[in-house]
């Protein structure tokens, strides 16, 4: 063991799935990642109840991330829905995902139940199953104003549905065609679309209107799908 | 009803679907499509045990299908992932589903129960529910050699590990960027990855080799991802 590398000790979820699903014993080897961009490879030097410590042995070259950092804001979708989106955003490279609070969710009959930590294991699986090393910040629920607020997006795409102000909105392509920035955040409505107001908001704050086609998409699809254009266009 | 028009009888998977679980009567508006591109509104004119039919009272305006006739071709997956599979392909587009036996699937355990008829069904309800009036045809597994011996299509794109034959792969914009062709077959491998006969067998037919990016993908997801990318360069 380098001693330059030193060790680690597993969060307890981990340490839990160490021990009573995968296993593992003392000496056995593993990789770790910090979930923020680095991996090793380990071998784990002790067990205990709630704490699994790991001595590392090398680093190893983790997928390279994307060129953009892409947040995500999402209409908070129903449980399953929302786990897809989150796994799938993850997969794709997203850097934060932010569950937003939109008005047509809000007039609905139920609120989903927002869980912060849940997401965030689906969000380590989905970095584990496809060798991402970075684990997306997932934001507790917001607003879009509270989240247009915010500076420092160098792009801000909204999706729209075809029918929706077709006249300003454009293909994604197009939507995204300038220079590739170095940050961008793409807005997907609740099922229900966006307000009239929440429309108006983000074409006031400069964003770009975009349309993914004439289909109707299902709901825990559309992030994929935007995603993947965006890389497309953007390189990864 | 306008003469013209006419009446049509559904299918018994629809029948059924009419009468026991929509509990629809006669009189009860409905919309029918014929899965080849077509639509219409119609009200119910009788129901029997397996036969209803519907008096067609408007052709209404499809959405637009994609400007590129695209069949998938896709090592074929688990159960659930396979109707996935097929379920987002539709939504996105696909002219065709090809079922494909592969090198490594045959080596793997277990192979997968194949059912055109059930993805069938799976197509049609995906078509509905996303507006589609167009139900891809999917084709009786075949393996890649009695797939890439027919001709006619304008673009082979074969979507291989960023790893396999790197120095040929290209990003999906770059073995996709000439000019838009008419047709287009794009190939996805099984989970455990083209042979490596297969991937000469397509070099030498022509096809384009291309990556979806340094991160490795769920395998239901590839297609999405692919198609999605496709229809950024190619508009729809």
């Amino acid at each position: 063991v380098d001693a330059v590398l030193g060790s680690v000790t597993l969060s307890s979820d981990e340490a839990h799935h160490a021990q009573h699903v995968l296993r593992l014993d003392a000496g056995d080897e593993v990789r770790v990642f910090d979930g923020q961009g680095r991996e090793w490879t380990g071998r784990i030097a002790s067990l205990r109840r709630s704490a699994v410590s790991v001595d590392l042995t090398a680093e190893i070259a983790a997928v390279p991330e994307p060129p953009v950092r892409v947040t995500v804001g999402v209409g908070v979708l129903k449980g399953q829905q929302m786990d897809a989106v989150v796994r799938d955003a993850t997969m794709l490279g997203a850097w934060a995902i932010v569950p937003l609070e939109t008005a047509h969710l809000a007039a609905g009959k139920k609120r989903p139940r927002l869980s912060g930590e849940h997401w965030h294991r689906v969000a380590v699986a989905s970095a584990k199953q496809c060798g991402r090393a970075v684990v997306p910040v997932i934001e507790g629920p917001t607003t879009l104003p509270d989240l247009l607020a915010r500076s420092g997006f160098g792009v801000t795409v909204m999706l729209v549905e075809p029918s929706a102000r077709a006249s300003r909105a454009r293909s994604l392509a197009e939507a995204a065609a300038a220079a590739r920035p170095m940050t961008a955040l793409v807005l997907i409505g609740p099922e229900g679309g966006w307000s009239e107001a929440e429309l108006d908001l983000a074409a006031n704050g400069g964003a770009q209107f975009a349309t993914l086609g004439p289909r109707t998409l299902r709901a825990e699809t559309t992030p994929t799908v935007a995603l993947s254009g965006l890389w497309t266009l953007w390189g990864w």
